[in-house]
């Protein structure tokens, strides 16, 4: 372990179940590292969607996990756990966390941590991993998004989303995608998006069999659930692969499985909290090979929306949930 | 061509879309043969659940086909089309037919036809290939089933079914069925099933968690839908596979996508008839390598319920509707 680390630290915790107000700065002690792991000095904190949830008591840390929310941080290495070789002390990273990364120290399993991307700040590369982690899997290994295909793309403006067409882009796939205003739609468009769909004003079923020849989506990321996954089975392409990684309209939904079956639709999905660190080393290997590149030419960059600092975590929650943002909120935890 | 053949062949058309008596017994020409293809002499065809929804209008042939039903025959080798070498005049030979099985020739591709299995009669030759291509394609490659892994098999004695007890059992699979009747079940577990749920008398999802230790089926084959749909999320296990092959309880149902997501199951399905003459002949190399051997030691061989002579197709699509049979019902064509 290295020497001259604080006694306590700062972080926000779920004080109870609630509202953005439930949020509460405190102090903690800091994590103590297992074999293998590293304690991050967290400059920034990415705010994800599950952590709303988490909040409102809907999505519990896994066993083993912090009850602090945060699953991306961006920092410096502090210390190192027994056996952990793979940074230095003062290495600057980034990491996806099986939670705490509302803190100003968080601790990681070296291999989900990356090296900071070159010419990142650390408040960019806080905004990082959750999303590119989650897409990465979700769209190229699990939906086996090939260079030529078709992506749909709903809540295209969210982070997640935002990553979906950079990366679907970068990698030569058509970008279609649905959002929710004239805005975000333009937003989607300056990002990569071959085509975005207002959902508000437009059905996405005609719009992407209009975009498509009539041959609909190779690949669709669907967060909403609910309606959209009857229409998403009629939006599909025959072998297209669904996958599902929330359901925010609605879990339990009706849709016609006689077009699942006559079409050879996969429907899948993931959530990518609970998969093993192993797992999770698997994506961070992918990644460092294959997009760390990309993001060093700024070829890719996360989309930020806004920063808060750690104390009005609150505000970013009420940000996301307000539904207003485009990309990524990030915590500046100092 | 090979001499010899005659001018008209007896068959069984659908008259008119409705009930088993509009299949009426007619001369027609023989088929006329493309490059690659044989004619075969039939002597026995099977029955299988599309003939029904064909006769009643709801499954048309797909482009090309012949217009009368019947995907499966056994039979000998009568001509040669264009560049067939696989057969000679005269092989007995069983293949998967994209239609025209009821009559006294049918044509097919040489690849999509297979020798006879060693020691097999016609009319147990004519019960192999629809249901064999169907659940190796469905449980096999689609379903990825591996050995030590659960099956569950819905409509366990059906053809396909008792097809899919028997393949999976021989390649090492824990395999539970859903049967509608302590007879059937019966029939099911002395193929080799090690366990059968009488669907109406237990809730299949409770009693394969049970045989499981609570962990779920990894491969579920499902004709049913319907209702069954959200109950196999489920009955399914984590990363478990869901193959739909018919809806037989409905297309259109409701089920719980959080359940797909978090367990991370895959749905998907398939159907045989229109796909293409190369996918065909990549499942008949299959078969033959891997499962003819199990036929010609007789480890495995089709169920057989009846037999009724081509021109009384009628009794045999009764015998289907009224849901009574055991295995396959098949057709002597003579």
């Amino acid at each position: 372990m290295a020497t001259r680390l604080p006694e306590k630290m700062l972080a926000v915790a779920i004080s109870q179940p609630g509202g953005p107000r439930v949020l509460k700065a405190e102090k903690r002690d800091l994590p103590e590292l297992g074999a293998g792991e590293i304690l991050i000095r967290v400059h920034a904190a990415g705010v994800n969607r599950p952590d709303v949830q988490q909040r409102k008591g809907a999505y519990p840390a896994p066993p083993g996990a912090s009850d602090l929310p945060g699953l991306e941080v961006s920092g410096e290495v502090a210390a190192l756990g027994e056996g952990s070789s793979r940074f230095r002390i003062g290495d600057a990273v980034c990491a996806l966390t099986p939670g705490g990364g509302y803190a100003e120290y968080a601790k990681v399993h070296e291999t989900n941590a990356l090296p900071l991307p070159a010419g990142f700040t650390f408040t960019e590369a806080a905004a990082v991993p959750e999303t590119f982690f989650t897409v990465w899997h979700n769209v190229f290994e699990r939906g086996a998004l090939k260079a030529g295909e078709t992506l749909l793309v709903h809540g295209g403006s969210s982070g997640i989303g935002t990553t979906a067409i950079q990366l679907a882009s970068a990698f030569g796939a058509y970008v279609i995608v649905t959002a929710g205003s004239e805005d975000k739609c333009a937003a989607c468009l300056k990002l990569g998006a071959d085509r975005a769909i207002n959902y508000k004003t437009e059905d996405f079923v005609a719009a992407v069999k209009d975009a498509t020849d009539g041959k609909g989506a190779n690949v669709i990321l669907d967060m909403v659930g609910g309606d959209y996954v009857g229409r998403n089975y009629h939006a599909a392409a025959v072998d297209g692969r669904i996958v599902q990684i929330a359901t925010q309209g609605g879990a339990v939904a009706s849709a016609d499985f006689s077009k699942l079956m006559v079409k050879r639709l996969t429907h899948t999905g993931s959530t990518l909290r609970p998969r093993t660190t192993e797992f999770k080393a698997g994506i961070a290997a992918a990644l460092e090979a294959q997009v760390w590149p990309l993001l060093a030419t700024r070829r890719i960059a996360p989309v930020m929306d806004m920063i808060f600092p750690l104390k009005e975590a609150w505000r970013a929650h009420e940000r996301m949930e307000e539904g207003e943002h485009i990309g990524k909120i990030v915590l500046d935890v100092g």
